[in-house]
């Protein structure tokens, strides 16, 4: 398998570093190949800006979309954007690793996605009208992919559990397992996630990355979560609301896309 | 009333800045002070990385929290960082405008929530041990102001209903909601999001902004998010676990945090 590792954390010596050291070597010792982009060591540029579209001219008013999807369409992107591009168009498995910071993704990752993520790659695939609403959620150009993420939080497993004060775990990361990686396709196992590593000892991380490196050697057989497809007959088009017939009984919010026979 | 506002839009000539304008505009009408936040006009530096810890020795080991920590105690945070937060101490009110990228906050904001928001500032706030968790999710740096969200989007507001595909927006922003603004100790009032901004035409702009000016008037009257205070009786301590009995009936998920009497 090809994996791609996209890594944001700014510290080297770190304990996410040396989380992604571990998954690296249990990938490369069942003979996977790993790319990765540390997008720190990369000094990844994070924002979306009209020098993202040298193309463009200068006293154009930037409308981020179209101009992406221009840009795209004529391989008029920046260097850095569609080397990454390649990189996931190369890999059959993609992972975020990433701490969690005000519950969700660090800067530099999001600048990642905002910027990769161009209109005609990521989104605005696929025809788009009252019929039909695009390639997307479960198909698109990263169909037959999987993807995952790798997610260390500070807080402890029951702050984040079905009661837990900052809201399920499962939910916090919908808007990127299921807005950012099942939007283009990909099929999204459960993430992996270690609570408490500010205070992790040598048993906490020995046990963590046992623990890591048993999902990395599953990658292909671990069950993935069970989004419904957009296009599978669930939702209604164009207003892309679940039927109300197939809402499991007590079912509501992020759960509703889940698919309760899977 | 002191109002600051946060603006992450790239083009000066968006709808998105069409909107602040007015926004600035009905809150001057009524006498308000207010101090904007252009982030990328500033060129908000996005990233936490070393160089926002200047005190810190070249080789020491980046720990995030116990460097914020130590800088924010000694006054050692950089001079941006350091401006924000006054105009934060500054403001009666906070105000955070952004277009919806991939189901959040562009990334220039989430670096400026990722670096502005310092502990001992934003968390890390009040004591932390068995029995009591801090000052956070309705008291803290910030208790005794108000803050929402001015958000566009350009998919349907039925994409992001109920039932919708992208899950509904409520969920979506209870990260920043709950996460962000109520963590540290902000009375969060409902969000104010526009869809389908791509296509809106004159009257759409027309009727937009007369909604968004009507909110701009409304600001110190309009009901807040009622969410559970951490602190109030509501969850157990330390596992921040909201109290079964409390648990309104067929209620999860996100919505747990909603005081169900208010």
């Amino acid at each position: 398998m090809k994996v791609l590792i996209v890594f944001a954390h700014p510290e080297p010596a770190s304990l996410s570093a040396a989380l992604r050291d571990e998954a690296v070597a249990a990938l490369k010792a069942d003979g996977h190949a790993v790319q990765i982009s540390d997008l720190y060591a990369m000094n990844w540029k994070t924002t979306v800006d009209k020098a993202d579209f040298p193309a463009m001219a200068p006293d154009t008013r930037l409308k981020v979309a179209a101009q992406s999807s221009a840009a795209f369409a004529a391989n008029a992107l920046t260097d850095d954007v569609k080397a990454e591009q390649e990189k996931l168009r190369w890999a059959d498995m993609l992972i975020l690793q990433f701490p969690l910071w005000w519950y969700t993704m660090p800067a530099i990752l999001k600048g990642w996605i905002d910027r990769v993520y161009a209109y005609g790659f990521a989104y605005g695939v696929g025809e788009h009208n009252d019929r039909y609403w695009g390639e997307r959620f479960g198909e698109g150009t990263m169909a037959g992919k999987r993807a995952m993420l790798i997610v260390t939080a500070g807080g402890w497993a029951e702050h984040y559990s079905q009661r837990g004060v900052n809201g399920p775990i499962d939910d916090l990361l919908f808007p990127i397992n299921h807005g950012v990686l099942y939007y283009p396709g990909y099929t999204v196992l459960p993430p992996f996630v270690s609570y408490r590593v500010d205070r992790l000892d040598e048993t906490g991380f020995t046990r963590t990355a046992a623990a890591l490196r048993e999902r990395m050697q599953t990658l292909a057989t671990t069950e993935p979560i069970a989004y419904r497809r957009q296009n599978g007959g669930d939702y209604v088009i164009p207003t892309l609301e679940l039927k109300p017939d197939l809402e499991a009984a007590g079912t509501s919010g992020f759960a509703l896309h889940l698919n309760p026979t899977v």
